[in-house]
């Protein structure tokens, strides 16, 4: 542990004793448990700088809890968890699609220079404890274009659902940790225009209208639309990525703001800027245009008609939305001219789900983030890109020029689970629902003692019988313990042993919610729970 | 990447050309895929040492692979993995299991000091890139007891299913892996004696039994009765791990060879170790007794029956197999004298599973293994653990000393999961069972050009109607490719669109098996599907 001084000692030392006392008022206020927890994760992390925890005097080598940017998840956030990943899964199952899994961390130059300057600095290393250089997988598209050119496959329609790592600043509050889940789909293979890319927009349309977590707006745009408004603005092509990562805030920041940083921080030419404008604000500028008025609009506008790039993009972005069309996609799916999203590899349309409103009354949540509000961000964001497993087989054999004969196109989606999770929980937490972390069906208890064999033989049978059963692991339980142990659970079914009853070869049925009781014949148990649990 | 001398080079060039001969061989031979994949991953790891990769002459920066000791699975390896997961997990449920998870690394602190000094060698750590220092989680026993600390909680039955990590030397064909799943089910609280222990020994029995791989045995033994065994030995106390690791061996070692390792290796006194042999080949030496034949037999030795702590374990035990009749667990259940296993946590009862006989034929596996065979190991193990949380309440407020007021008393059972992974792959590829990798239901095909938006909006009526479907990307498919995929896949049934059937409002529906073909109106396609699919 690094030496403090006693200056910097102190004023941690305040800090500490300024989020006790927060604590205390945000537990006092009924405040929500997220954020009390975040500020308990922050003491803690102070605490631990001074080598303390807990009231006692003495130093300890360690602090109780998960690493910066971490969590765990309890049996009530799992069973969340594991709802809103059934339901997507279901979906990709729906649509056909295999899976595969990869390891957490990948060998160091396979994730080397896929993520831009600033995603490179966020990966997490593997120590050098000898042997090959690792580190942990940063999203999962690169190990699934790396998993491709290594089994030399073409083709696939695949989902996979694991952790990724970042070393970025987290906002638990917003669902944004260092290690997180991704959900995965992706279509692989040489198909024609826009049929893989519209299958891809139905998916983030189905995810969000069964998740009824809020109104939600699928905003779409195209690498070949920006780079051409780019020619056509004469904007320096080396600025590209510089600029769009400018543009993209536009959902988020005015656009004096966004401007002064393109001219006073990135030196574009204002002139430039002014034009750039015009094109990337037109749906802002234009609400009511409908995504068909906007594209008609750069088919008809002089300077864009003449730009390949963008004549392409249009027309692949028109077939596409006919094609959504027959899918069925909602209205939801949107062409956004700002859209730009921050990944190198994207080589045609990209898009970007976020959520407009909640469908549940938010209890209002105080962030320490810099944006200043407690927006949840984008849900859902992908694209098409073509050249990401050429290059691992391009860079494997030595080629020195990229040879398009080893590209495999692909188009994909990945969802922001965490955020998602996130949103689910304040569902749930708004709404009141009653969260079931077991499914136990029945609970077999006993009002006597010496009856622990009875109850035994009891489970026994009914595990056989596939019914989910459970007991106290205590000889002699107190029967109000029991019973409360079921409404706590929401088991629906108890099962009461007796001497009276065993020698009349009879349980007592007890209905939790009901209360109502009945005697069954022993060997008639398994069947008659089996008929009041369908 | 470090430099290798002309001398090195050539001798790992030469490795490199006899692996690439072996794997010919072994191809040409049609040997076992995993075999072959091994090779090839030690023939890619010492290309990798050279710098190159492939055939080409020019040197590349990467290699297309895994890092060392790790895998992808692929969507075959995921549709077994999903089977044995859904399996484990479904009669944890049937007992009532609640679920948590943890993050993959934890504070470095966290898992220090528990794993032996062997383990502790094996820990992955992260780079050092500023902030706290962090390991990959060994396995998900101590990140469990840090869980339980951490909240204060004193009683859960809860499962976790999670990657953890070990930089041991990697063995895959025989499910040896650095990066593998553990499958975890533990009661923590305090409950009466032995009746948590048996539902895990209960649950231990049913998966092995459920998975129908072989035959198997549950050894059972307990750390007070090897304590026992030590002191009536006049074994030195402090030596106690050190001989326990060599005993634990007999199953796979003659008694000879651990003679000579405690005798000449650890200088126990030969008096000593003849006495230890008396007692922990009992069972072996004796095949025809039963469990209550060996306890009995120490109930009624002299020296033993006066030992306090072999009579708290022999009577612990004796209740444990009691309660196992109730809870209906096979007699692959047994007492094994031997039986010490390596980690420092366990207090009380310990067991391990192993599979004596594959269930189907067994292809023959060659193994670069030190012990010479193919024995896949222990596939579960666990035991009781009374004093893990307690050490991290302790250490974490500061305490000199043990308090017990801290300890929350757990049991628990470790599935090793990969292994299992491993013996259900070689059971299908025994029996050539069929796998779906995707669980599609209907194909849409065509066997004309330009109906691609018509098979779109048949696709998003069946999944409208959660029918898994999907069809070809392309404007104008091949009808032969559509029906080769529909076999290949193992998908049911087709439908078959085309311009006379959509003039009369009609579509033909495929059975992919017989080939019978019928024409369904297009209004009543969903209903006629979910009737041909039940």
């Amino acid at each position: 542990m690094k030496e403090i001084s006693k200056e910097e000692r102190e004023l941690i030392e305040n800090e500490v004793k300024v989020l006790g006392d927060e604590i205390r008022a945000l537990k006092a206020d009924k405040a929500d448990p997220n954020i009390v927890k975040e500020k308990l994760a922050k003491m803690l992390e102070k605490k631990a700088l001074l080598g303390e925890n807990g009231k006692g005097k003495e130093s300890s080598k360690f602090v109780l809890k998960t690493p910066k940017g971490t969590r765990d998840y309890n049996p009530q956030a799992m069973s969340i968890r594991e709802k809103v990943l059934n339901l997507v899964t279901d979906i990709f199952k729906i649509h056909g699609a295999e899976t595969i899994d990869t390891p957490v961390f990948e060998l160091r130059d396979i994730l080397m220079g896929k993520y831009g300057e600033e995603g490179g600095k966020l990966v997490f290393d593997l120590a050098d404890q000898g042997g090959e250089l690792c580190s942990l997988r940063y999203d999962l598209t690169v190990p699934f274009a790396r998993y491709l050119a290594q089994n030399k496959q073409t083709n696939i329609k695949r989902y996979q659902i694991a952790k990724v790592y970042r070393r970025d600043q987290p906002y638990m509050t917003k669902g944004r940790y260092r290690e997180f889940y991704q959900c995965d789909f992706d279509i692989a293979g040489q198909y024609d225009s826009m049929i893989p890319e519209s299958e891809c927009i139905k998916i983030i349309d189905d995810v969000l209208k069964k998740l009824d977590i809020g109104t939600y707006e699928i905003r779409i745009n195209h690498r070949l639309f920006l780079e051409g408004i780019f020619e056509i603005c004469g904007a320096p092509e080396n600025e590209f990525k510089n600029v769009c990562s400018s543009i993209d805030k536009l959902d988020k920041q005015p656009w004096e703001e966004i401007k002064e940083e393109l001219v006073k921080t990135k030196f574009i030419n204002e002139d430039v800027v002014d034009k750039l404008e015009k094109y990337v604000r037109l749906r802002e500028q234009n609400p009511s245009f409908t995504k068909n008025d906007l594209l008609e609009w750069f088919e008809k506008n002089e300077e864009c008609s003449k730009n390949e790039k963008i004549k392409t993009a249009i027309n692949e972005m028109k077939l596409m939305f006919e094609y959504n069309e027959c899918f069925g996609v909602s209205p939801s799916a949107v062409f956004e001219p700002s859209l730009a999203r921050g990944l190198d590899y994207y080589t045609g349309v990209i898009y970007e789900a976020i959520i407009l409103e909640n469908s549940f009354p938010t209890i209002a949540v105080k962030c320490d983030d810099e944006e200043g509000n407690a927006r949840i961000g984008s849900v859902a964001a992908g694209g098409r890109y073509d050249k990401l497993v050429g290059m691992f087989l391009n860079a494997a054999s030595g080629e020195k020029k990229a040879k398009s004969k080893n590209d495999v196109p692909c188009v994909g989606v990945s969802f922001g689970i965490e955020r998602l999770f996130t949103l689910m929980e304040m569902k749930y937490m708004a709404l009141k629902t009653p969260m079931r972390t077991n499914e136990t069906q029945v609970f077999i208890a006993t009002a006597q003692k010496g009856l622990l064999k009875e109850r035994m033989r009891i489970c026994k049978d009914l595990w056989e019988n596939n019914i989910k059963a459970e007991m106290i692991y205590k000889n002699n339980p107190k029967l109000l313990t029991q019973l409360q142990y079921c409404e706590d659970k929401f088991i629906p079914y108890a099962v009461i042993v007796g001497q009276r009853e065993i020698e009349q070869g009879v349980v007592k049925v007890r209905n939790v919610v009901t209360r109502e009781e009945n005697d069954v014949k022993f060997e008639q148990l398994p069947d008659t729970l089996k008929k009041l649990l369908i």
